[in-house]
Formats: C-alpha cells, structure tokens, sequence
C-alpha cells in the first residue's frame, strides 16, 4: 500500500472480515449487511439537491441456501479488492471478474459464470463498506479530456493542461486526491461539454484561454472519472459549473446526472453529485432567440416525447425554469445537437453563443 | 492557411474547381471523375501487402438527372472543405453536414436531408483529389492513447509522453506532419494494444520504461488517428511494430486492419496501413502453453465461427502461420480475451507473457 486512501479502504474491508472472523468464533450465522441499492431505496434529498440511497439494509447470510452463493462471491470479491490495495495496483471490473472466477473444487460450479454477477457484487461491496469502486482500485474506462488554466499532478507526473496540444488530457477513471492532485488553478469556472467535437472546436479557437476556464468534455454520458474529477474541482476549488449538451431528453438527463447523481447509482451522489451545476444549453429557446434555420432541427421520434415526459416528472426538474424548457421541447416537436450552431458559422459557439450566454447568466440550475 | 499541408490540399481543390469552371466556358458537360469505390474496384496488391484500391473511376455529370444532385453535393462539400483550410480551422464530419445542409431557395429541397447523404461525398472527395479526409481538416471523433519514451509536438505544445501520469497522451484525430512532430525518440519498438484496461495495467506496471518503448492503445478498432500515427511513427523512426489483441475473430481482424488497411476504406491504404506489424498475440495456442485455466475461455458463438471461416478465406490470412491459427480457433471452438491472463496473476502479462514472446520473436506476421 502506497498511500493513505489505499490503507483506510484496507482498514475498511478488514473490519468487514473481522465482524464474520468473529461471528464465526461465536457459532453464529455469519451475515453482511449491505444497504438496499432498489428503486424503493432511492430518494431525492432536497435539501442537499441530491439523489441519495435510504437507511434500508439488507442481511445477507452463510447458513441460508438462497445467499450462501452471493455471500461467498462478496467475500471472493472483497479478498481481491484487499489483494489489489495491498500492492498497489489498480485494474479493470473486467479484470476483477477474470481474476475471481475458478471452479471450485472437483465440482463443475464456477464462483462467477460471467461478469455480470460480478458487477452487482462490486457495487454491494461499495455500499456496504461505504468506498467508491475507485477507492477500491478499480477503474472504469477511460473517456474523456480536460485543457485550461490548471496544472495537475497525475501519478507523480506534472501535467500542464495549457499545455496539452489538441487532443487534451486524457482524464483517468481513479481521480482520488493520491493519484491526481490540482497544483495550479488560474480558472473563473468550468465548462463541461457533451461532445468532444465540439469541445474541439473551442479547443482549436483556445476558448479556455481568452475567457480563463478549464474544459471538459465526457464524450457523451459523463463517465466516474470526469464527474469525480468534477466534483473535487468544484469543492476544492470552488469553481461554478456550467455544463452544456444536445437539446434533447438525453441530453438533459446527462446535465441532472452531473448535477444531481443518477438512480441507479444513488449510492455515489454524494461523492461525485454537483447540485451547484448550472445548465447553459442547448436551451429549446435557443432555436428561436439565435434565429437557428428550421432545417437544422430534428424531429422528436416516441422515445424522445415519452423520455421528455418522463422527466418532467422528475423531483429534480420541478423548478419553473426546468418545466418551462421542458414543455417548450415538446411543444416544439424538435430537437437540437450541438453542431446545429455551426450552422450559423464555424465559430459562432466560441465567439458568440457562450460568451453572451456566461456573461448574461442566461443558465437554468 | 498556417502550413504547407493545407496549402497543398486547397491546391488540389482548386484544381478540382478549375476543371468545371473550364468545361463550362468550353460550353461542355461539366463533370467529375471520382474512382469507384465498391467491392470490384479493391484488390489485395501482394507485392506491397496491402488492400487497395484499383484504377476504376466514374464520371459524375452536372446534366444527368440522376448524378447532378450528388454533383452538386460534391462541389458543396469542397467548396466548404475548401473554407476550413483557408481559415485554418478543424471540424467534425458531423459538423460539416450542419454547415453545408441548407434549403434551396424557395423549394423545400434540403443540400442534404441527414448525414448519411455527406459521409458518402466526403470519401469520393477524399479519392478524387487523393487527399485524407485529415487533410482536408476533418476529424473522427478521438480514441486512442500513447505513452512512452517519446516527446511530440502537438500543435506547437511539446508533450513529454514518458511524463503522462495514469492517463496518457490523447491521440489526436489529425495527426499529420503540421500538427504532430515527434521530437525525441528514444524507444525500440511499439505496443499496439486493442484494450485500454490492459494498455493501463501495463502503464501502471511501468512496461513501457523498462522495455524501452511506446504504447499505444485504440480503445477496440484503431481509430484512424492512431493508424495514421502508427504508420508515421513505423515509416519514419523505423520501428517494429507489435500488435497486441483479443484472440477472437475481431481481434484478427482488428490487426489485420492495422496491417494491410480494410475493404471499405481501401483508399487510404497506402497512407495508414503497416505491412510490417506483427501478432503478439493471443494465439489460440497459448490456451495449452501458458496453462489457462478451462473457465476463462469462451464458447464461439455461430457469428465468431462464421467470421473466423470468412477471414480463413482472405488472401491476407493465405499465410501458414495464420491458416495454423485460425483453425486452432475453429478446432477449440473458444476464444480469449486478453483479460483472461489475469487468471495467472494480475501482472502475468507485463512480467511473463509479453516479454517472453517479444524476446523469442514468437509472433505472427
């Protein structure tokens, strides 16, 4: 173990096994206790503008026929995970998986059939020790890339992101405050953007640079490692966030993920959720107010208007704003991509659309 | 326009334009002569190892009711391709499709009506003028990452590539000679992986310094950036060059694409294909030979038998060394992934299996 992070989530994944060790010596049934990651434990926190995983846990034990088989595949895991902390390495889920399965004995029963038993297990793992799967040493996979005012410290290396040519620093999947470490921010804020195309774009015209900002894309859906990385620049940092996608439900969806973390994985919000973040577009009003020609925009096909209406419902898209822009959509009918804008000229994005959308404020939050 | 590179290619534009503009004084059909690039144009050139394609080409007329639309399209297409060079700047295929779609002028007639009508025209631009869509300041979307004993220059940033931290340096999707220069290098070969979680276990386990080289993953099929980079980096620092992928009938692939260059694309052979690249691995023998346990195969499923009957077949994959390989496949009726050496231990891969078969040149070329 190399680092602080690394002997405080051993220490937690031995506290798990000593409960069993003693249990065991008691002649009890050994348990885990892993909170429940269903929908019916997953609420919005609108105090902390959030979603967060409820209080309900669920007793997984040894002597029971029905867990027996997850509660040895939690154990398997969480062996690994500790194998894995213990020298310092880091690896993929995939990998987990091919590093776990064997067959057990002289039997023809595999402790995994394919990863996608192991995958659920990995996250009861986070949630019953209370680690993030990066913590754990696992990674995701690597998308997205980040230039700007910043210089960072990414495994002993100094990174100058004013200095990263086109194609940008490649942002890890482990972000966690060993492994990268922010030595010089001369930023005012941070723009995220949905597609690196576009991110290109304002990469090649150096908008970072004449308007002092550091500059994210995620390459669609932002992954762990840019919303982790994300969050820590806007909490130690204290940097706004402006983020900025496709006019369409998903595009939206990507905007409340970063903002307010994801049902799925509710467990994680708050460790990478950023209820501060502020939405700058594509808005349904854009259409209108930059006079975008009518052929630019896509019609809404079923998956978009059942989508649209879906998340109107949203507790988190409640505020007057959201629903206004939502019903604008769909009264339209249409949608909008980002590139819709080069319509207007190549640069229109970097010279006019953001510049005059920043400094007006004109964001929804 | 910033450098020769652009200014060649709007030559070639130019060149292109004058031809019409004749024609038309000439009071003649003005027409385009684009090779044709369907199946019965493409051939495997033996003497030069790669797929090209042949010397067919067809006239596109401006009077032909069938071919003036797609003409026209063409001379669109070019005339803003034309408009990137001389302002210098890059965009997506994507975003070429929102900048040249627009309605004629009363009709309801779209340039085009989506962006399966301009991909099309920008590859017979491509093959009429002989230029990469690269050279023509388009860009595929960035995949891909490098580190290693190398220093580029990228886009007037200097980027020392033994100094990239966990992420590596992005590749770039335009990486020709005006915006990537590669400065110092100071490697014996190059690693080109399939997989980024493998490419990372071997980044983290630092193999890139003690073996003295670069590498290199694509994130699944190389993109065309790092093809480019690769055929650069083999052409002019004299490299080896080592492919590492998945032992299915894709990863085959995946290499062979590398190698000899793809049917559809079979025009930019010659300036993307590495007839020099060598299989690492895996090999369908390496199930038996390193010990890998029975559980971490896979089953061919009906489309992997079938696509591995299919490349049996290609006069590419004609040599003994692959017909041997390729029915081991058949025979064993599994595949691997490359995270299935993980079963031997997480660092097998960079401490055992790639040194020993780089060492013994046990590869396949």
């Amino acid at each position: 173990m190399s680092n602080e992070r690394e002997i405080s989530t051993s220490a937690k994944i031995k506290h798990l096994a000593k409960k069993i060790v003693d249990e065991i010596k008691k002649h009890e049934n050994p348990s885990l206790n892993i909170p429940v990651r269903s929908l019916s434990n997953v609420h919005f926190n609108e105090t902390k503008s959030i979603i967060e995983l409820g209080k309900a846990v669920q007793k997984r034990n040894f002597f029971n026929v029905s867990q027996a088989k997850k509660f040895m595949q939690t154990l398997l895991i969480a062996s690994a995970c500790q194998e894995l902390l213990k020298e310092g390495k880091t690896t993929s889920i995939r990998d987990l998986y091919y590093m776990t399965k064997h067959t057990l004995g002289n039997t023809k029963q595999n402790t995994f059939d394919d990863q996608t038993e192991s995958d659920p297990i990995i996250e009861d793992l986070e949630v019953a020790i209370d680690a993030l799967r990066e913590e754990l040493n696992l990674f995701a996979s690597n998308r997205g890339a980040l230039v700007g005012n910043i210089k960072i410290e990414d495994s002993g290396d100094l990174i100058n992101c004013a200095k990263m040519g086109s194609g940008g620093w490649s942002v890890p999947s482990i972000v966690e405050k060993d492994v990268v470490k922010f030595k010089e921010v001369k930023a005012n804020f941070i723009l995220m953007v949905e597609k690196d195309a576009v991110w290109r774009r304002l990469n090649e015209d150096k908008f970072w640079k004449k308007h002092k900002c550091i500059l994210v894309h995620g390459q669609g859906m932002a992954p762990r490692g840019v919303r982790r990385l994300l969050y820590r620049l806007v909490h130690e940092k204290k940097l706004p966030l402006y983020v900025f996608v496709d006019n369409d439900p998903w595009g939206f969806y990507i905007y409340s993920v970063i903002k307010q973390g994801s049902i799925n994985l509710a467990y994680e919000s708050q460790r990478m959720a950023v209820p501060s973040a502020r939405f700058l577009g594509l808005s349904s009003f854009d259409r209108e107010k930059y006079k975008l020609p009518d052929n630019v925009t896509i019609k809404l096909n079923d998956q978009d208007k059942s989508r649209a209406k879906q998340i109107l419902q949203y507790p988190w898209f409640q505020k007057k704003g959201w629903q206004k822009e939502i019903k604008e959509m769909l009264k339209s009918g249409v949608k909008l991509e980002l590139e819709a804008l080069s319509a207007k000229g190549i640069s229109f994005v970097t010279e006019k659309y953001l510049p005059e959308k920043i400094k007006k404020n004109q964001y929804l939050d």
